[in-house]
């Protein structure tokens, strides 16, 4: 038993703010700690309740989650509030396990040509990193408190070294991550290749491989399909959705491109479908100041931001 | 009898090139008349067909549109290429049914508020110069040549003065402007309120209304819900949509908002969800030069342009 149904109630759309840590994986200039805390309370106010802070990898690789364990502390402050960070190896779910996170992250990735150019090992490997990082958390906390392993399938629909991916392949991996004891399996296209049509068949898959599980999407916006996507999967079944404020987060395979999937386009779609998803939009706009004035050459994205909610259909429903 | 059925073949989906109307309607500056041929003879050449160019208004009005004899001209010497221009008075339909353009659009507004505010004529009134298009074009041409009439909804999934449109609505007006004549509705998000799920109900309802008649769908991305937008559209069987080549097209009622839907990223969608558009998106998105050197102030939106098709996938099946 974990806190999965807590993090995740079955019977909502769950967006998960992922610009603290997908966000800022590329960027050279990042926000200071102070900084990072206004976002996170900030974001927090205007509703949002889950938020991937980082990464547990050595400070000197990724200067811009050394603050992680203060990210940790700021959201764990939080009433409801949910934080998720990374574990990319044995060092890391170590930490990750060892620290009051409420969730970790590891990542599959869908070809076994990108897990051994990314990652460096193979996808076996990494379904047994996850299996180690489940078994863990079975130990170092009590049953009903153990920290749930969410686990990504990188690459799940088109590859960048691969090209196509099979449907029924990723469907395999999310199983085998399942069996290892993952609490929920996210979908990412991670380079933006990726249609509605694709998108919706693989979450059908999904929706009948998980059950009553929720499953989760991570989409790119790389291509200008991001909200189409999260349409047809929110449509096929999924319920816990990424997104970044303004959009951040590149993509490292295609320079100059747009990123994840812009988090109050997001928040708009969801509430154009009748997804109460508990997030002041208004709000949340105004969260832009903060990457604005920290990372000021990274551009941020979004069409919310811009026109602003149609006032003169009333308040949201929300 | 007109020449619907070859401007829009049913088995096919039809991307209508709205830039050079819709994407020039608000901009002080606008490209020379070289600019425009050169623009319309390159999307030809990438596969573009359908070319919406101007209103039939006195050049002292709308100084974008004072070359559209000459615009007419070009699109007719292109083998297969059809040209589309709005004609919204009396005057108007009478130089569009004596030009050689090859579809008349006339507008209506889905609400009696911004019918006035708009147009400064009822909704009625409207109707009634689609009967008189539809009825000068049965004069002026032999049966079998006439030009097609175009009812365009403006406003049919919310409006910037009244707020929330009706769906039964615009199906009334739907099917009063076929009664009336009109060849093809098309229902336009004006200002960008629609969101995915309204977009499937409304089209559902033409589809029934139209039955073997294909329908249009002018889509805004002002609240970046444009292209999830098209892809529901298409799911619920609209067969022609609107686009702007880099999204060109502001929103008269939301300064500084992003403009119809990207013409590029519309392509792409289609692509994945398997219509072959017979539009090459190198060459398509090649043509933004046009636009960016001419109207530098204009911003050209676009996620496809960024990033380029995924070429590890290789060339599309078109």
């Amino acid at each position: 038993m974990s806190r999965i149904d807590e993090i995740y109630p079955a019977d909502r759309v769950t967006l998960r703010e992922v610009g603290l840590r997908d966000g800022l994986q590329l960027v050279k200039r990042f926000p200071s700690t102070a900084a990072k805390r206004d976002w996170i309370a900030r974001e927090y106010a205007a509703g949002v309740r889950h938020f991937e802070i980082g990464s547990f990898l050595p400070a000197a690789r990724m200067p811009q989650f050394a603050d992680l364990p203060e990210m940790i502390a700021a959201v764990g402050a939080l009433d409801g509030a949910f934080s998720s960070a990374l574990a990319m190896n044995e060092r890391g779910i170590n930490d990750a396990t060892a620290s009051a996170v409420d969730e970790i992250v590891c990542v599959l990735s869908a070809t076994e040509a990108h897990a051994q150019a990314n990652m460096r090992r193979s996808r076996a490997d990494a379904v047994d990193l996850i299996r180690r990082t489940a078994a863990l958390s079975r130990q170092v906390r009590p049953a009903g408190e153990r920290q749930p392993v969410y686990a990504g399938i990188a690459m799940a629909f088109g590859c960048s070294i691969a090209g196509t991916v099979a449907p029924a392949e990723v469907l395999r991996l999310a199983e085998a991550a399942l069996d290892a004891g993952a609490d929920v399996v996210g979908l990412a296209d991670t380079v933006g290749f990726a249609g509605p049509d694709q998108v919706a068949e693989l979450c059908r898959g999904m929706a009948g491989l998980c059950g009553d599980r929720p499953f989760g999407i991570h989409l790119h916006d790389t291509r200008g399909m991001g909200i189409a996507n999260a349409s047809a999967a929110l449509d096929a079944g999924a319920r816990i959705l990424d997104g970044s404020l303004g959009g951040l987060g590149g993509c490292p395979f295609a320079p100059g491109a747009t990123g994840n999937v812009v988090f109050e386009d997001l928040v708009f779609l969801c509430g154009t479908k009748g997804f109460d998803t508990g997030i002041d939009l208004d709000a949340l706009v105004a969260v832009r100041e903060i990457p604005a004035s920290e990372m000021p050459d990274e551009p941020l994205y979004g069409a919310l931001a811009r026109a602003g909610r149609p006032r003169v259909l009333g308040p949201p429903a929300t």
